[in-house]
């Protein structure tokens, strides 16, 4: 049990969800592969996002204070590959990786149509911390694409398939293991 | 393409990444399940958990300023149901779970030594967002299982076997789709 191998620091973390983030400001927008980004907060709901300094986006949501993170699911691999290794800078991302805008309801970021999930969010805090910032955003209306739930409105995840990155590979889900806090141990369960 | 439908302001996000926080603190520690982590800075290394306030881990992380973000195989599932429903304030769950404290180099908190991935994490920011505290660490010592590893010295996703949670159900790795920045678009490539 003593086997492991230390290393130098480094981002070395896995498995990133694969999002797709929309941002808006004077005039342009942009989409952007991201997989640093999680829950921050339960109450208010919040989520946090990095992102590169140099990145277009990353001045669209520092000028909006706004950014929409949409869940795409793997038959959108391709835009996301594309969304993730070219610069809005140089064009409409939108239009290159056939992606379809829709309007959001609270903000000016466009929400990618064809993602079953999106989620829009006004910064609350935002912390330069080097290479990266990370902008921390609360939730303010999340989409779900009626196709995607069960007749309770609880998302399908085998019809969304959610995929993530590993190391520096995409891959997808295989099996459903099980259910959290489904587990009833003989010991007290945190409320 | 305009099917999706608005809901109130949630946490429903995914997939988010499985992984075992460790902390300890005045000679106690502890092993707790959390999924709202990721990388929040290329350079310097960061990661990001949040924690909910009533939390065991969290009055440990507080008073360390340390963490370490561990990364379980499916073999562990147990063990990771077990450690997101039990608190650390009723026993001891690196017992109760059957895991193994293995010493770190920089910081008091032990790793998991059955977990191929661990991350020592020295705390640079903590934000109060409500519920949950967000903890932004900066890595220290990356430790990777040489079990786990091909030649070079790159991670065997295959071996290490991440899981993740999707809404609430725990889900494995299925097939590798594909390698970030393979795609080779016919547009600048951000540096």
């Amino acid at each position: 049990m003593e086997l492991k191998d230390k290393r130098r620091p480094s981002t070395l973390f896995f498995p990133k969800p694969v999002a797709l983030v929309t941002a808006a400001a004077g005039g342009r927008d942009n989409v952007m592969t991201a997989a640093w980004v999680n829950v921050a907060c339960m109450d208010p709901p919040m989520l946090c996002v990095s992102v590169r300094s140099s990145r277009f986006t990353h001045g669209l949501i520092q000028q909006s204070g706004q950014f929409v993170v949409n869940m795409p699911g793997e038959e959108l691999l391709e835009a996301v590959e594309l969304c993730g290794n070219v610069s809005g800078r140089d064009g409409d991302k939108f239009q290159l990786a056939g992606l379809t805008r829709q309007k959001a309801l609270k903000v000016e970021a466009p929400l990618v149509a064809e993602c079953p999930l999106s989620i829009e969010c006004e910064v609350r805090h935002s912390l330069e911390l080097g290479s990266h910032t990370l902008f921390i955003g609360e939730v303010m209306v999340v989409w779900l694409d009626d196709r995607h739930t069960d007749e309770a409105g609880h998302p399908l995840v085998e019809r969304m398939r959610p995929f993530v990155l590993n190391y520096r590979e995409y891959w997808g889900m295989g099996e459903r293991l099980g259910t959290f806090g489904s587990g009833a141990p003989p010991f007290r369960v945190i409320p």
